[in-house]
């Protein structure tokens, strides 16, 4: 199975003032996201609000971002659903028009119980798309959902045939770095927790999936860059800056927060839905004053974009 | 505001062995429940595995149990969804085949920040059907949202037209006491955890909806008689023995162990959805030797149905 | 065994301002239970700050109320640390100076692992002050130990021959009514959550233990004699008096604020002990102002304290 | 101020089979201890069963500790404590015996309400050993409190005059690398999650402390050792083998685990105490087992301890 190095944006999803959704926001973010040197994007995940979103406009969205994308990135397509019969017309919706992967967290209102059940639970799901590999979404802080992942591999190797791997969003390096080594590295365990970019590479992660790679992407392959040739002190300062820019915008309701920093750096995105509120004019002029503090707009300008530095 | 007295069961989804729907499990479900004294039913909850149905078979759910009921029972449809939008449809479609009332949990993937955010988000649902009442749906131990449900009335009243009241399943019952009492009891809070009905009636509850009601509301039913006619021990003693059942029954998998009881009391609606599994034929024998055990069905086959006894 | 009817006041620490402990402020306190109808003391937990004196603090805490209480209350001393053998250095000394009972918590730093590890825990502490009865201090809020407390007493009935009961401190009424009718009320469950007492004695508690019992015991003996008398709707308003008090009190810290209404009261206890930090005077005159507005004084005046209501 | 490199032990409590401390066991591990090539130990915190021992029993250790050192090691020791007032009896004793440095959790039955409140908390602590490094020891999962940890050391700064860093127990090496570089690393911030040593090394982790270092110390100096050197897929494969070891261990429960590993290494240390459950000997075969099944016995064969390798 073929394994993605580099960058994956968990990328936004776009809407009109009204709440409405913006097909036509997804073209741009798409050429930037290109020049700014990504490998790929993961689309109507938590970041790209898929939550939020109804099944058509979810199709809509992959629809979209496939077209956009015209093969120079790789489309992942989060199908994840309370109900695993939605997952499946999401699934087989994401295989029909091209998609690259699939991916689905655990469900989350009625949580499985064990193992087993959460393995069983994704076999359905993927098995609607069988031509299409597929990541398991781990993300216990928000699914509530956190099953041992060693395990999962070890069930999900047997029960669903296109398993391609882990979507990884978790603080446990350490079972991560047992997920990248199961079986000799069989499957393709992507990390999910930007701000945690370095530990992960020291132990060996080559793929990232994150939502600040989408105004951030430059930085973080710099810093994989600088930690492959050694020059870790390096590699330090910067990752430190990236984890002092998390620590600020999560001082807000992330999401949103993300989407003014895509307006600061001169895309703009339109609002968030219900639940999620988009920052006040106030609120954004405090965050980019605590960004500028910190020197994080000044370095982005420094370091170039790329189109493959990995 | 017209407040609902007696019991509503939170009833179930039928399915088909293959665990696609079996809309024809719910006529003779609808009429063992006017059999049994229930006002109504709350169809696609928790207990009805709402989240494990597609948009579109949470449509035809409510179609079946409107054609089922003609008027003998009360319909409160649940439109809870992580999607607002789909909240939306769902509250307009029900409106449309004309559901007595409508009811959402939060949103549970991004969780309301705080209660004004919550009540912004069920007046965006209620508005969807401005001529139904609505009742939020307060399920704490399932979607991690435990908001203050007094300040939820405040606030809701100001923003929520066609608010009716709150649906409340948890154990706090001094809150709920204060929501039974907010403003002179301008609101209708059902009670919903079905082992707490007697303490409940204590500080005031008249109505409450409840998944055990689907095949022991007779027993219930009794209890409320006894209490209000000043028998307290018996009413004690009843409801003791239901705090047992329930506890025989959470051993397994709640929803899977109660679709097992309603077969044990003759009526088969069918398996559950993964994440949800269906009980081995051995646990199943296993919940009827206890609950045997413990009397629970001989108390059920005294305690005669009523069709109006409250 | 004897089982305790009526009201035990989880009791202050008495601190001089400069938080050393002091000692002449029981007697007055002791008095004042006395004369407001209280059956005993609950002294050293939670409310007492039990955790934040020194094992020679506590012991000076429980000989100060054994000699101030002179056999007109009973008292029941928490014995419950992170330490077993502290715990019994304490359960040793409280039944050399003729305590009436003695509780303690579970560990709560190495929290037990299951049922069985906490009872032969407890059989450890029971065992250092054999003729004394020993009550299970359950407040799984503050401990995270929240195991079954009738498989604790089916396991405790043949581990701890001197276990008396439960001080059962949580929501769940419903396994509070399954403990209260364990082997035909074998043992003394007193139930410790001051706003829901009304509840709790619709399933027939008879005992109960709380802080609020220490400024306003006479409107909870009200509420009592109102249920048995069969006036539930008077009972159900002085009962949300009481609800409505502790849900002003909780905006605050509680324990400090409730030291504060002592004071409002007349009775100055002194501060807390870091990490409690007493209420500012203006978060004290809110406080007051608040409990003025929904009429809590007015109700203490009107309802005098009994010396043997119950 | 001096900061810490390379490794130091949280050791064990060691105990007769009857419970009672056994003071003997402890030069022993000592000696062991240096010969490993250890900086230091860390004394009576989670793995030295502190909260199981009275403060006469710590007291007794820290003399034993400090008296088996004899300056070959550096002596932390843990005087954490529900109660202030004990825990500045601990911290004054440790400065009178001679302790190198001092550290405490947050007090944990009642929990410290936000940064500043446990700031006081602590600079509490740490007055009564005025002349002693004070280390604040973050470790959320045991204790409940996560604050957040720059907050802590900017305002530490200002009130703890003798604050010396943190003990940072948690997988959240993002805030930890915040922490490192605090006023330009001011403080001296020690990692406490053997698991991810290498990652932390990523980020610049210079000292830590762990469980695992009693016993396979020799393996983790490697693995700095590797990394310095440059050598990072040599590091990986030996972390790896680490990850795998503990992930074995914590299937039992891992103190008494971990004292069963030093047992089948040679030293035995004696039971846990209640609520901790000593391994079965069953068990303890069965972590024999697993851990040569993953060849962690033949490794920590063939590295040998050294004095001073880091």
């Amino acid at each position: 199975m073929v394994k993605i190095n580099g960058l994956i944006a968990a990328t936004f999803a776009t809407f009109h003032v009204d709440g409405s959704l913006n097909l036509d926001g997804i073209p741009p973010l798409v050429d930037k996201l290109v020049d700014d040197g990504l490998k790929g994007v993961f689309i109507c995940g938590t970041n790209g609000e898929g939550p939020n979103l109804t099944v058509e406009e979810r199709m809509a969205v992959a629809e979209a971002y496939v077209a956009s994308t015209k093969g120079r990135l790789l489309v992942l397509v989060h199908v994840g659903h309370t109900s695993i019969a939605e997952c499946r017309k999401l699934a087989a919706h994401a295989e029909k028009i091209g998609a690259d992967a699939i991916s689905a967290v655990a469900a989350f209102y009625f949580k499985p119980a064990n193992v087993v059940n959460l393995v069983d639970s994704m076999a359905q799901i993927a098995a609607a798309a069988p031509d299409t590999p597929f990541y398991y979404y781990h993300i216990p802080a928000l699914t509530g959902v956190g099953m041992d992942m060693v395990e999962f591999l070890r069930l999900g190797e047997e029960k669903i045939p296109n398993l391609a791997g882990i979507k990884y969003t978790a603080a446990t390096i350490h079972e991560y770095q047992a997920c990248l080594n199961f079986k000799a590295g069989k499957f393709d365990v992507l990390f999910g927790y930007d701000e945690l970019l370095l530990p992960a590479l020291a132990v060996g992660a080559n793929g990232a999936v994150g939502s600040t790679y989408n105004f951030a992407a430059p930085l973080y392959l710099r810093v994989m860059e600088l930690f492959k040739a050694g020059h870790l002190h390096e590699a330090q300062q910067l990752q430190l800056l990236l984890v002092n820019m998390i620590r600020e915008m999560v001082k807000f309701s992330p999401i949103p927060a993300q989407k003014a920093i895509m307006e600061m750096t001169g895309m703009d995105l339109g609002p968030s839905r219900l639940p999620l509120v988009s920052l006040s004019e106030q609120d954004k002029k405090l965050l980019q004053t605590r960004l500028e503090a910190i020197g994080f707009f000044d370095v982005l300008k420094q370091i170039k974009p790329v189109n493959d530095r990995v």
